[in-house]
């Protein structure tokens, strides 16, 4: 796996808003994956942002590693894996709505509707990556 | 996270030949994920195939446990995970190329095209699932 920084296709197609998986490690030790949306920030960190009552929430305060594997939309045989430590928390309610409407308008182009909703974001730098059919 | 077996909606989201994603341990205990293809056999094992020199495939040899999130084609905001342990290896390559003919035909309709390929069988039990958005 290369380290970063990501070659120019690469960010290109990380920066779409793409269907991606996240995967954390359980406190048993054994992965754990779930979809979600993200963001990439700051060219080298990652935004995901998720609902205050989650597991894994707490799974990524014990583990603060996380992979993220984005899919290219309707032709996943191009896809992109971005994996590193987690180097940043946002737990503030209103700082943290700023962040899913962020996430929502880039994958649906409006603000998240749930507006009492208790989120929290936290960012990971992409500290590694692999790809495959990436042009 | 509920535990097997799915419910037959799940069941038949995951029977489809939908993206996915597998995660894994390295052995630095942190996660990693990559694309994949995966097909349902018997009911409660799930079918992954790998080259036989991708490091994942050692990593899952030092720690079998993996998780799996399929994404609806088209539908994304549908998905549903399966984790469980590794509860059956395939090194024989005739064998092997026979599962990943089999998956080939699932999602491309034909047979694996590099014959010549060195490849291996993981099955893993789907022992705890969740998802979303599946009717």
């Amino acid at each position: 796996m290369p380290k970063a920084p990501l070659p120019e296709a690469a960010m290109t197609l990380l920066r779409e808003p793409n269907p991606a998986v996240i995967s954390v490690v359980m406190p048993s030790g054994h992965p754990m994956s779930v979809a979600t949306w993200y963001l990439v920030e700051d060219d080298d960190t990652v935004l995901v942002n998720m609902d205050a009552g989650r597991a894994r929430l707490r799974w990524i305060e014990q583990h603060p590693h996380v992979s993220l594997t984005a899919l290219k939309q309707d032709e996943w045989y191009s896809h992109l894996s971005v994996r590193g430590p987690v180097v940043r928390w946002e737990y503030d309610e209103q700082r943290a709505l700023a962040d899913i409407d962020r996430l929502s308008r880039h994958y649906s182009g409006r603000d998240f509707r749930n507006r009492t909703a208790r989120r929290v974001s936290a960012w990971f730098e992409i500290a590694h990556w692999h790809g495959w059919e990436i042009d």
